[in-house]
């Protein structure tokens, strides 16, 4: 489920974000806590070993090699933030045009409402098969490329079920070759529905006629944009550059961070100034562990927003919605207004 | 209140933005002070405790701790302002395009007043009608955004109370069932009214009644866009690891950056070249802390634009506005033009 | 005005952009040599308090201070660069944005020449209060965001002087009561003229008379995009961060830029290596300050592109070709084409 | 072949993009390892040369600017990661840009379906005709950008006989003289037998017309797009710029990060702290030419998507489902509608 | 010329862009060769003159300011890199903004070629004079902005003799009076031929009429976008501080990074490490040089992409396009079609 926290922060005030921090529902800590688990693991296991297990000409060399990998992960050697930086600005803007394109039936509903007339059964068919069409079309879009709609409906007939389409649609479907997402067939009997519709008179003009294929031609964009945006990924060795720069920074660190023996230090001249100090728990490795892998994760995340996790779109919900509202729109309020009477401040 | 200032910035004079700097209305000094207050306390108790509680042995120790925090808040470790500068520019692109989103009527009733004829009643009716549906519906939407609209219109009676919408509107309303936020209703009663004004010949042609149904999309598309902006905020992972890293760095701050006693450094070799003064007063420490937490402010400020912070928009103005220039334009200045007589330029 | 240097650079050669540095009009120098001379006045006062007023003891103190002040300015301590950069960037897209919502009427006195007809005075008229009335709605708005042609432009009389509007025009528009800008109104009476015009046939089709309308609103939606520019700044808080950064950095170099006494480095161990030499004048810190602040007064520039800057919009002279073209295109030129005669490749 | 990996990283989860780091297509390894080869043979060469080849005193001038190259190559001397992360991020975008400019027959072919009428011969001749054309002209812009196309291509008559023209057209477009791409010819063609349908009625009307040209224009403009964004590339100035950068830095890391005999440094004062250690293998400058290399990698392969790459585009594969949807569209499916029945929620 | 490089770069091979930096023509080092040059020599003086003619007590006192030099040179102390990448991203997004914004008469020619009907002289006529119209505009619109064209047409006269006007075109054209720039007039003349070309008949409907005003509206804009790109440059301020900030870096790099004596370093302890060799030619200075010098170049390059730089857009040569594919599209390919057959997958 989107994990809404406007309200929350509406005002700007006295600690503000703070209490943003004390969620678990679609947090960072939901997201990284294995991680943190599998790294303070390691590094435990690494302290462990070198304090106990290894004799001291071992421990001085293993203390040659950790200072030698802490030089490069403390100097920006590798430019991880600046990487993530781009990366995740990059997958943000993804993430809201794939949001910004999820096709919604309003603007169609709106113009079907006005332009397709007749109360009596023929004109509701027509009405309702229209924009049964449209939301089908997107359905069979979404089930190419959301995993939780897949799960919804793993065959099309499941989608017959829901009432989405007839099972003579389906047969029809079916019938048409092509080796292709034929998310957009719906969209061609939509088409050609309502030139039929013109042709009977339905649709008074011809004005309204393009008026109605306007609007589809806009709604079928959206459906491709998402197809398009679920096809072409960022090119994947981007994601793997930033991922083998974060991963390959903390290996290091599990080595370079170890709390050297300071006493030794003194005598072989290898000490830094900070080893002077053990607290056995490195916690700004930790800190900038939770702040690299979480900045990382959140790439991860908004990569596909067509996922299961808390924070992805609920395509789910969003089909239900909107197959409800173009009925009601379309069906329910068609020529069903308010009387219309003086408003309050007629004059 | 949004803060305008542009016109006393208009000329880059000597000082420049230095006058801005002495405004408590929207300042960052009235979002920030309590937090520095805060800051200020634990760090004047941090440093009485240092000082005055803890023995010379502590103190030695509390020292190593201190070095070895301020070691990893100087330099670098984690990258805050990169974070930051990301981040906040994020969340600039969304506030100004929620301000950008929002639905102005001004197109509608441009077309509305050249479009649906008619000065007897019938005529006026159907224009303020028209009108009124259209600012109903952003009022909808606001009052499910918009904490200062929420709390002019506590409920749809308050709505009705101020006239957008008459007791039968509401009655109509109330009997469409839907789980979904219902602001698009009333701008499916403007498709269809437009439709019925069509028919009984007050909207003169089909290509007007397109362009009404067009500009009404327009408008109805901006109301939805407010209405996502809402729902899919900036995802919760990214503002809990922003928050996190400020935090986190000035939690550290509180040890690192005492003052460490300067003669005892000189004996034990531990000072550092900087802790040859003792200021009490961490300089730059607090500008740190005005500075990054600052910049965290202007991004906590500008994630809910609809909230009642001091530069959120005005959006309860605006709804007088909509709706009180809605009428002026289809029904004052209907066909009240001024007499159309040659200019002053003629020739 | 507007300073033009396109041309001047349009190739690269050798020296290329440095012939540009030594323009005075509109450069860099004329904004900031002020506060450049501020600057080095307080730093000369700092420097003689220091070398001539002060005792060795106090000296020594001094010193110290101004180590540690040099310390934090020269570390990134505070990222100014990089909050400036993100702020600049900001400010440079409204900037643009600006300048691109600015109404001009070209497209709307095409469509009008095109499609308003008669070559009788009915005619001319019609086209010309067209025109007019959209030139007036961009004066009205122009005059509350732009001081200079608030300076041209006084009062609305002012306005009618200049011939954009009648004296029955403002009458007109001073009887309409509204507690908002009143710039869309002569945009309603282009409208209702545009209609009156396709009643009395001279617009010939209703076609042509939703092209009317459909430029109409694109004009219109620059105009209103223009007025929220200039009501909806980048908020306060963001330029005070930004400032306060900028600022406090230099104040505190007026101290820690200081040249110590690298004599008395020596005996008490203070001197850092780059106190060895004693230039009097801090040429790096003034290189900074060019840098710094010079990029903050950018940002000053571009912040109101409406002021009377060497750099901002010439708003008056974009008025006066406004109206000129607009009654050149829908006037004198209405049906007034060179023959047309066969081109010099016809074949 | 596009890599797609949306579906794999659907859900954050533990581990979550190291699933990704084990792939071979399309990956960072396969387009790096020649490179790494011939980094790590060089790097061994010098080493090899410095450690048995020269003599003591010749050994001692190579560490001297070893270490010289080493200060440049550690201090950010020239910001590498700063000037990639610019050029990728307008790489990226161009990218993007290039795919969504990618000319879809989609909205083309709902018009005509929706609006050329007829089912006898003439009828499907008209439609399939004009979608033909319109395949044909993105065919002929990819052939002159695609190197995939190019190769399946080589000659218009391969056009030809893969069916997108016949051999009169080819004649027609031969007989026509002009020094420049003749992609838009076809569409010409389309735009002038539409007109020729409309005279024969089979489009019935005006608006029908004008939306056909539309949707035509619409199209059009993304060939055009296609080919200037082929024909005007990032200028190459900037190309070199980061790539010299990127290469200069590596050369001379194969002198400055070899291991630097320990003990001669004690000796003649010149040890660095880190040269305490000789691992033989650079591991760090080794995940630094992964992680740089790499980053120009990702721009070397998305600044020109028409290649024959792993991640490029498909073009051919999407030659052949445009033309397939196309006909299919409006010709099986014109006025081929399943029976429009009640649906299952009807009420 | 614009230099292509896209299909040399198609796939991302081994060695990649390093064939791209083998080329002269268009390439950096032929646009930056002279500034090395210069900078080499004032080196080359600097350097002879601190180790020739200056006495041991001048090089030791220009040690001392060299060093100071090179402490500032060395630490970020002017975020060259910063400024110049928010700079030339500016830059480049203006850089294709101005191509894109480039008038392509495709569209129009589409629209003419379909909606201007007849066959003989008059409908020749008309269509050709329509397009001559449109070209006119944009040749007038770019002798004001492109260097290269105004070589090419240097008066009015030019103009009639390429053709794009008659000499009656230009007599009309001067007879108008008006300050500002005339480009918009051919295309009023376009507007007005239209409509008369729609009173004759042979533009059939208004529908038609309207496209020809919406597609000339959208060409227009272009022309006039160009025009605006043209005249508000990047505030010069900024390309100011940019500059000042690239070129006082490398003058202090001239005395900084001389190589100083290393021996006399060891006497008054004033040395570096890595003053321990003097290489005579300052390799590392160079590159720097070469990189940000270079990237200020690109800035250079592309602020005005009209001028006869190797990379500056080929004007003359789309102009000569431009109206050549016009008059084919709309004089020889009028409705002449290839003949209509079935095509090879008929079935």
């Amino acid at each position: 489920m989107t994990v809404s926290y406007s309200l929350e922060v509406a005002n700007a005030r006295f600690g503000g974000f703070s209490k943003l921090l004390f969620r678990w529902k679609g947090s960072i800590y939901r997201l990284l806590y294995k991680e943190l688990l599998v790294f303070c693991g390691l590094y435990a296991f690494v302290s462990v070993f070198y304090r106990c297990m290894l004799t001291s000409r071992q421990q001085e060399q293993f203390e040659r090699i950790a200072l030698y990998c802490d030089h490069f992960t403390n100097t920006n050697f590798i430019p991880v933030s600046f990487v993530l930086g781009f990366y995740v600005t990059l997958a943000f803007n993804r993430w809201w045009g794939q949001y910004t394109s999820f096709p919604l039936p309003d603007n169609l509903m709106m113009v079907v409402s006005g332009n397709v007339h007749g109360v009596d059964e023929r004109g509701r068919l027509l009405r309702r098969t229209l924009m049964r069409y449209a939301n089908l079309s997107s359905v069979l879009i979404l089930c190419s490329i959301s995993t939780r709609v897949r799960k919804r409906f793993p065959s099309l007939e499941h989608i017959v079920d829901a009432g989405f389409m007839t099972a003579k649609d389906l047969e029809k479907l079916e019938s048409l070759n092509s080796d292709f997402n034929k998310y957009w067939m719906p969209l061609t009997w939509f088409s050609n529905l309502a030139a039929e519709a013109r042709e009977e008179g339905r649709v008074r003009n011809d004005v309204a006629l393009k008026l109605l294929m306007e609007e589809l031609n806009k709604y079928r964009a959206k459906c491709s944009l998402l197809f398009h945006y679920d096809w072409i990924s960022i090119p994947l060795v981007y994601t793997q550059v930033v991922t083998v720069a974060v991963y390959s920074f903390f290996a290091f660190c599990l080595i370079g961070r170890q709390f050297l023996n300071p006493k030794d230090n003194k005598d072989h001249k290898m000490g830094r100034e900070d080893h002077k100090i053990d607290l056995y728990v490195p916690v700004f490795t930790l800190l900038q562990f939770f702040f690299y892998v979480g900045w990382l994760k959140v790439g991860e995340l908004i990569i596909n927003p067509f996922g299961e996790d808390d924070d992805d779109f609920e395509t789910n919900q969003l089909i239900d919605r909107n197959i409800q509202v173009s009925m009601l729109a379309v069906d329910d309020m068609y020529q069903n207004l308010p009387p219309t009477v003086k408003d309050k401040h007629w004059a």
